[in-house]
């Protein structure tokens, strides 16, 4: 049993007059049956969130009677696609403002993951759509597609509200309150910790981002590195910024696929690719480590993840990943048993990437202007759904943040304990 | 490629005259060329260990010139066992003194798991074996009898060599150089930091063995504990234990099997058990943790486990665990996906096994005697094997140590960072 939604399940769908009036009209005017039947049917679907839903004509339809926040529905067309596919179209209607939020982003869309979690999230319906879902395709040359049309959208966008090393995945605040730019830094620190990189050794990172890490590597623990993207943006950014602090004989940027890997190497890391390789390439990059990593390397998975198998949201999977799917533990396993690598730590950071969206988002709303600008209200629209949602996904579970650090089976260069971690730096 | 038996399988297999004469004969006396080409063709399948085969007329075979240890067959017909089946017959021969070993037992041991774990480890007709064999039947009948084969030969021989708590789990070494009796008091303070215990909680523990754990939780961390056990020599043991502390009120030592756990708890924790429930049933485990944890409870899971999903050693489930078979991970997340548990933290401290093990043979060693008048020489030899076997598994990475901690998806009650685990007590 799901203990999810405790008490919203006791209370019945009921629709209420906004106005504070106390009758209820069973056909409001410009409403009809079907429609207020099929809203509260997609309510009810939904688990009845703690959520009112205004409609065009100043009804309102609600599961619940403190709502955290409202939905404003503008027409009949916006309802008809809600109700049709809320997942895909919820993101397309507000994106373009024919569906709005009264109240906070963040709590509204945490209240429809907690109510859908309660609705039994994992039912025998989902995890077949799982299983024939098929996202957008990771070949090589697909995943270049992929990558292109998130991370190629231009770095001056990125520049506005990502710290100032441009790392664009999960931060780690050692304590809650620490800014951004010191949670970024001290995660690119703590990857380190965890790899145990010794001077001199040799590195290579599948999907480096702007190359934050990879210089921060190179510069404070002494190391080479061979840091893989396909995302061209990112690496030209990547590289004259290696060239601006004398780091370019020591980090060589690369632009190929992760199955282009090849060498010896004493590490192995990837932050935030895994969600881009697709659950049926796990082997191959398995494959990509198993060849590279030397008899005593180490390696660390850095991925978004969940809490059993299941998709992305299909409208982030249209509109803001094409083809990421963030994989569940026993989906991880597919990367490393086949090849007898061993999991030596599994650390779930998951509040810590909630953290960090806040962080973006906050950021983002001071510069929507400028972003406006630069593309148009759609686009912050959807981007503001994108960082509000996924607040709301990190808070309630829908989604993980794993690392996962691992050896060869049998190596001996793992360390005793964990307390080196915590109790004094390097 | 796997790399963990470099340059052992360069070499020939050779037969080597022991006497250190040059003369090599190719039929010696009492030993035919079909029983030296099948001790060659089994020493070539284990991956040519670095292990010295003597053979009962003096002959020796080997497939490298520098053997860890020496094995010593000592008949025709044992040969012949051994060559028949190897992973079952070396044990049965080892414990009736008909195949013994010159050198280190446990160094031999690491060579020959090194060796096959070069000779590729997890192939197609390993994983297929593991699929198609069925160990023990791990039903509430099948458990019983299982866990009454091991666990209720006699408290009296497991108080001759374990400490002084009697904890027959691996312990935790902050410091490898810590003894025993500190080691396993970490070990249970640990995991009671792991769970974030607090005083007034409910714990529910399944499979409590003599009760070490669900007595230091109600001492030290003021909870209340139902510890769930089938084994009656050891919840006498317990029961009599909690009886002299003064713990009655607080511990309940109960004589039922883990699926006939009830109530609600703020804790699930399960040490040691894991091992003996079979794969087959870990979504009833999955269940019971579903239907007895709180909204905001913790559980940890403790368990022997393996890279990839494999056989226990068929010696070691006939004579020493029936029933037993030690997950990967990917077979341990059936236990937490299928009913929205979040792993928080996943530790891996198998080289801690191994530590523990020694002192445990160790401390065995010292007790023969004893032993051999309880029992009788076979027992000693059965028992010393097992435990040389297990420290062997554990430093080669045949066998992992898996500590799990989880919650409920989405729970808050997961601590920011695991430095409170390192940084300060309780």
């Amino acid at each position: 049993m799901n203990r999810d939604a405790p008490d919203m399940l006791d209370r019945p769908i009921s629709t209420q007059d906004p106005s504070g009036g106390t009758g209820v009209t069973p056909y409001p005017q410009g409403v009809s049956g079907l429609e207020r039947w099929f809203l509260a049917t997609l309510l009810d679907g939904l688990g009845r969130p703690a959520i009112a839903v205004d409609l065009w004509n100043g009804e309102t339809v609600a599961a619940t009677s403190d709502p955290v926040a409202r939905i404003r529905i503008r027409d009949r067309g916006a309802l008809l696609k809600l109700v049709s596919n809320p997942d895909l179209e919820f993101g397309e209607l507000y994106s373009s403002g024919r569906v709005d939020v009264d109240g906070d982003l963040v709590q509204m869309l945490e209240a429809a993951y907690r109510a859908r979690s309660g609705a039994g999230r994992g039912n025998f319906k989902e995890r077949l759509l799982a299983r024939l879902h098929r996202p957008r395709r990771n070949t090589v040359a697909g995943s270049r597609e992929n990558i292109h049309h998130h991370y190629d959208i231009g770095n001056a966008f990125y520049r506005l509200w990502l710290d100032r090393q441009m790392v664009y995945t999960c931060a780690y605040f050692p304590d809650r309150d620490v800014n951004l730019e010191t949670a970024q830094t001290a995660k690119l620190d703590y990857i380190c910790r965890k790899l145990r990189l010794k001077p001199g050794e040799r590195v290579v990172e599948a999907g480096c981002g702007w190359g934050a890490l990879a210089l921060h590597m190179a510069r404070h623990y002494g190391v080479t590195v061979q840091a893989f993207n396909v995302s061209r943006e990112q690496l030209a950014y990547a590289r004259e910024r290696a060239e601006a602090e004398g780091l370019s004989d020591r980090v060589a940027f690369v632009e190929r696929d992760y199955r282009e890997i090849d060498g010896d190497f004493d590490a192995f890391v990837s932050v935030g690719m895994l969600e881009h390789v697709g659950v049926d390439h796990y082997g191959e990059l398995g494959a990509v480590i198993d060849r590279c990593l030397k008899r005593d390397g180490r390696g660390l998975i850095h991925s978004i993840g969940r809490d059993q198998p299941g998709l992305m949201n299909p409208w982030i999977e249209k509109r803001i990943f094409p083809g990421a799917r963030p994989p569940s533990l026993s989906e991880m396993m597919a990367i490393f048993e086949p090849w007898g690598l061993s999991v030596c730590d599994v650390e779930n950071i998951r509040l810590h990437y909630a953290q960090t969206l806040r962080h973006w988002l906050a950021r983002f709303e001071t510069q929507v202007e400028k972003i406006a600008m630069m593309f148009d209200d759609f686009f912050v629209r959807m981007w503001r759904l994108y960082l509000a949602g996924s607040i709301a996904a990190f808070t309630t579970g829908e989604l993980q943040l794993f690392q996962v650090v691992f050896s060869r089976s049998g190596s001996h260069e793992v360390p005793w304990t964990r307390a080196y971690l915590y109790t004094h730096n390097g």
